[in-house]
């Protein structure tokens, strides 16, 4: 079989969105921003590129082997695309705006870009729209994240949505004393994410550790629940680190005033896949049946210290291609790919026309004129497949126009003048 | 002196751009969207990352020395980042879109990245926000492109303005035959497009070119100005080639309807600036006294068929960063950053100020809650210094709260059913 080489033209991981999915995309990227702005948060643009020593200052391991790198021509010294625009923010915060009173409410939205197995057939330009609290560390500035995800959420139509809330330093505290290589570390953790307890209990079989770690670590995958698992988790460890998140996470749970959210809010202490940067509450919103999730964040109070200025923060992002992926059909409404008119000129001179598509936009309708010279039909079947939702057609002979209605073939005679007036509804 | 490497982080020719000006930025960009909307132009998203040789085939030779590029890990092949995205428009047009009835209105926003010298000072990161007008070769479509930059510099408040029109292929009539190496070719255009008289002069009598070439091209600098230039032109030149040109210039003007905006058009037919993919009508937008174009375009008749789908187009972007330059403090107002409210709770149970929080919201306020526990003074100044509109105070043993204007500093007591009711003007 040949393969036609322009289809073939992108590389794998990247992706043009036509104006279908493009206009879906546009939506749901304005409607984050509106609710971020309803929440106080203000706009941040970090430069595409950056010295790759600056950035790889924010990054944990698995970030930094997923960057893309190359040598700066200019300067000579190795630059890259950040991969992840918490760690831009934070350097920003840090450097420009340290002298700013806190807290500080900063959103974003952009693509990044990170590597991915050839086979993964993972994107490898993900379209981030996000939002940092800088400068608190208590619950109810996580509690304000988890609930401004929520009505993003609820914000671009998503309904059947979960909120997967975890608290990093749980585990940590399971952990902390048990000098685990990192090999052992890295396995232990898969096993917990994939929720695999048999997996688990042979690596745990083959381990050095003690019963009670033993025991411990393998409570991890069934920490996921209601409420209750707060108690359950309570019983299952000794070490004070892990109480302390526990105490950490119900009074985020206190602070989020959960009632009408309740049953979509689940407590997973074996979730560890935040990124290295998270210190406290991680979560991850999920919408359907879609294993990906939509959005996710955490409190990550080293981050900001790493680029000289230490200061608490907690913050999210949503996956747009996720959520996009995720609501597709739902959008079809709301984020439509239409233009209200196409004029067609009869034999009308065409500043006639020019100067009424004006006045028509000056009104807000958008509106587009036949600039080729073809019959009817033509003009017809063009402004039908490229989903207009009216033809006018102007005559040279007669006074009025007619308004053709592309969604029910219904016909109007109208003037000018109505037109203009506003008098004629759309 | 010692530099801090904090305030160095950045390589040269990018920015991150703070609150104040993301801002402009963003409302720079929503509102050239709204003006292509209204002109009917639909959205399409470009990937971020392509094959070195298909970009390739879209760029001309300056362009290309321009291109990020490098060894993609994935795939083994060279990558790059797009320096333009009107030939990725193209290449998605004649491999995606083929089979779509024309003329296609196109319109895109984005970063896009071009190498530029150390010492240049010029912008590495270039953020565009153009329109393609593709499977139209008339007049008419030239002067739609020309109508909608003037609709959309008036639409971002630009009054004082240049549109610049030259036209490529009447130069290239005039050295059509005359078998110019590279190197006098470049030195030739260099010294038109400064309009440099001398320089060009010294060219000239340096060449071995005839009287009448020499005579046709030392005229091009001066060929500059009003309507009349077209008359100045016709008589400075003897081949077809450059006369059609004029032909198709006067012909863009007619359709233009440029009463209103006379004042503002110039010709220049020594502009040669265009990229080389251009064919026809090029023009350039300018505001006030700045050197550098806010917007350009042009025909551009060859470009899709280097991605195997040949079809007239036309077209033009905006750069958002001299578009900023040139308008910056006048955005002061529109794209202000405000937030409405900050909520300072005394004493009061902080789930009725999440309530009310949330209440206000859905009404179309922004607002954001004081979640420090500082004394009342130092949250006004929180709120003064980050331009909140108003305080919102909450008392545990009044009924009433108190409302304090940061602009004007008067205060209001008033109900929270007052304040929800709509009958608070703010």
């Amino acid at each position: 079989m040949l393969i036609d080489p322009l289809e073939t033209m992108l590389p794998r991981g990247v992706k043009d969105f036509l104006p279908v999915k493009a206009a879906k995309i546009e939506y749901l990227d304005q409607s984050l921003r509106r609710v971020f702005d309803q929440w106080g948060f203000r706009p941040l643009m970090p430069a595409a590129l950056e010295y790759l020593h600056a950035l790889e200052r924010g990054l944990g391991i698995g970030l930094r082997e997923k960057t893309f790198r190359f040598d700066d021509r200019q300067s000579g010294k190795l630059v890259a695309f950040s991969p992840d625009m918490t760690p831009q923010v934070a350097r920003i915060v840090a450097t420009r705006m340290r002298d700013l009173p806190l807290p500080l409410r900063l959103r974003y939205s952009g693509r990044v870009l990170r590597h991915a197995e050839q086979q993964s057939g993972k994107d490898r330009e993900i379209f981030q729209s996000g939002v940092e609290l800088i400068g608190l560390d208590s619950p109810e500035a996580d509690a304000e994240m988890i609930a401004m995800a929520v009505s993003a959420l609820q914000a671009v139509g998503g309904r059947n949505f979960t909120i997967d809330i975890g608290q990093v330093e749980f585990y940590r505290g399971v952990v902390a004393d048990l000098e685990l290589d990192a090999g052992q570390s890295v396995a232990l953790q898969d096993a917990i994410a994939r929720k695999d307890a048999s997996g688990l209990h042979m690596l745990l079989e083959e381990s050095t550790l003690n019963d009670r770690a033993r025991e411990e670590i393998a409570a991890l995958p069934r920490l996921f629940g209601g409420r209750e698992v707060l108690e359950r988790a309570e019983r299952a460890v000794t070490n004070d680190r892990s109480r302390r998140a526990l105490d950490n996470l119900a009074q985020v749970l206190d602070a989020l005033d959960s009632d009408g959210i309740d049953d979509h809010i689940t407590l997973d202490l074996g979730e560890l896949r935040g990124f290295d940067y998270h210190t406290g509450i991680t979560f991850q919103g999920f919408l359907g049946k879609m294993g990906r999730a939509v959005c996710s964040g955490g409190r990550y109070d080293g981050l900001t210290a790493r680029y000289g200025h230490p200061t608490p923060a907690t913050g999210f992002t949503f996956n747009l291609l996720n959520l996009l992926f995720a609501l597709d059909r739902k959008l079809d409404g709301p984020a439509a790919v239409k233009t209200d008119m196409l004029i067609v000129s009869r034999g009308v001179p065409k500043n006639s026309s020019r100067a009424l598509a004006h006045e028509l936009r000056k009104r807000g309708y958008s509106v587009a004129r036949e600039l080729l010279d073809r019959d009817y039909a033509t003009s017809l079947d063009y402004a039908r497949k490229l989903n207009y939702r009216y033809v006018l057609v102007m005559h040279a002979t007669a006074p009025h126009m007619q308004l053709l209605s592309l969604s029910d073939n219904s016909e109007r005679q109208l003037t000018r003048e109505a037109l203009l007036d506003g008098t004629v509804e759309l």
